[in-house]
């Protein structure tokens, strides 16, 4: 029999407080959970992620130091979204042969937007044992679902994607990130002035291509403020922003490829109105055609079951930054995790 | 460099006629072809298969001794949905060591509706090196899309499906099984004698629940006929039915899981008013909820094209009845066939 899976979550916000809950819920051992900020460390992570209930587990501050001690088998990382700022937490993981899940948005397929951090992470995790990847619903919706549909058609002409997701969902950092508050005029001078990928529609795209195994001619992104019509109030600022502000963004990434095949996919990540619920629209052009939609989308669980969920496929996968073209179809998980460890 | 593959068209009606489109236009080689009736045999595949062009195979009866002149690689199955009628073409097959990719929809997961008939099947391929796998549209819409979707979830409670298929979009024997044209009291007494499940529900059931790796407590099946409400057309058999006619039949197929999870599967199989299509809705209830649906769905072509991009993953799979849950996610296959074969 495996032993039960011993397990660090790394970051306590809104993600990671809910996954805290679906680990144990698994049967997974937390053996530790790391933090930033001076209202969090030194708290029990039971109390933090609002579970009411003591876990028994202080928040730390040191990765390095809580790995050394705890040994543990994976790392659950739900702290920030672009490669350049995880890559510290990335690295301690890789250097004591932890492996991770993590929800970082750019980690699903970082290889062409951040080839060299990436290349680096690698090596050093296949030098000591470790898988890194990248997980989210994106791995199931945006990417698994999409390519297996292709799977089903003889001939594709155009893949076309429309998704949207509610910034509040995700904390104030992401609030941040999305330029929530700002005026057109300063969204403008940000996106001109941005050294990475706006967003992570490119790295969407890039998992699928990897998937379905074509080869890119051109690649473009292009990306539009969406502005708020009426005073609209996010939950997780508290702010109500006043019509005119900007309230997220929409990107919409293209690839035309060798294969004939051109894919797009137009994602929006904004502050909703009431009414307003996450999507995921899918359509496929050729033969046959295909369409697929997923009504209203529980897309904040789902990232959370994801990072849960693949746990096992992390664990059972040759070391290196493996993404998710290379994990097998993820499966529902109806038994205590530990079960699923090859 | 892998050689290309040799492909058997097994049965030449109106699914092999499209399977034989898209095997050329997969680069695939028809080493021969093989059907029942006196109109075929004898004539050039490419004329009875609708391609307007002589591909220089003449059509056979007998699949053993083209099996032994040719030595194909697989053969494509497309002559019946019974594991029972089925079994003397999969071990002609499996005596010479041919795999095979089949349409039948019992060959999608017969472990349990025919033990006897797939131990023995699943023996002969074993010792010849065959790999006998059913599949079509079921796989990815009705099994693995909805296994996919169970895997992004924490929680499972039920999984409720709907899907429908017309009947004249598989020929005359397939409108026959349906019990099309049968009055009310036929199809009861039909019924009540049928010694053999009376459709594929239950199938496709067994396969999802392989797959995800559930053990079944109950497991029911209720079968009602859908009955014409007014005057309908068959496009396949010419006749129009009356009100009060026989037009197909519905099961709902359920199973309860020891895991607490209730699988309810509803399919109709019908001739349709010009004004309905082939449907694929699913509702998954737990945490979180999730929904699908494929919009209009076009189950034939799909069929089709799963038999052909189905063939790489069956000739690298393991010898044996190997059904679906063991295959790899199926993939997209922009290139010749043969070079996804390891």
């Amino acid at each position: 029999m495996q032993n039960r899976i011993r397990a660090v979550v790394f970051g306590v916000g809104t993600m990671n407080s809910i996954a805290t809950r679906l680990l144990l819920e698994k049967d997974v051992d937390i053996v530790g959970a790391l933090a930033r900020s001076d209202e969090k460390v030194g708290k029990d992570l039971g109390i933090v992620a609002g579970l009411d209930r003591q876990l028994g587990i202080l928040i730390e501050r040191d990765a390095r130091a809580l790995f050394e001690r705890t040994k543990p088998d994976i790392a659950v990382i739900a702290v920030n979204s672009y490669l350049e700022d995880a890559q510290d937490q990335l690295m301690a993981c890789a250097e004591h042969g932890v492996n991770v899940v993590t929800l970082s948005e750019e980690a699903l397929f970082p290889w062409k937007t951040s080839p060299k951090i990436t290349a680096e992470i690698d090596a050093l995790a296949k030098k000591t044992g470790a898988t890194i990847t990248g997980t989210g619903h994106q791995d199931t919706y945006w990417v698994n679902i999409v390519a297996m549909m292709m799977g089903s058609c003889h001939r594709i002409d155009s893949v076309n994607g429309t998704v949207s997701w509610n910034v509040d969902d995700y904390g104030p950092e992401v609030v941040s990130l999305q330029q929530v508050g700002t005026t057109p005029e300063q969204f403008g001078e940000w996106l001109a002035s941005a050294s990475r990928p706006p967003t992570f529609g490119r790295n969407v795209v890039d998992a699928l291509v990897a998937d379905v195994g074509l080869t890119v001619v051109t690649q473009t992104t292009e990306t539009r403020p969406d502005i708020a019509a009426r005073p609209i109030r996010s939950r997780s600022t508290g702010v109500e922003y006043s019509p005119g502000t900007v309230i997220g963004f929409t990107d919409v990434d293209q690839v035309v490829t060798e294969e004939g095949i051109t894919i797009t996919y137009q994602m929006s990540g904004r502050v909703y109105d009431p009414h307003e619920y996450d999507v995921n629209e899918w359509e496929i052009n050729g033969e046959p055609d295909f369409s697929l939609s997923n009504g209203k989308v529980p897309t904040q669980i789902s990232t959370c079951a994801h990072l849960v969920n693949r746990i096992p496929d992390v664990i059972n996968a040759e070391p290196g930054f493996i993404t998710i073209e290379k994990l097998p179809r993820l499966r529902f998980r109806a038994f205590p995790l530990h079960t699923y460890v090859k």
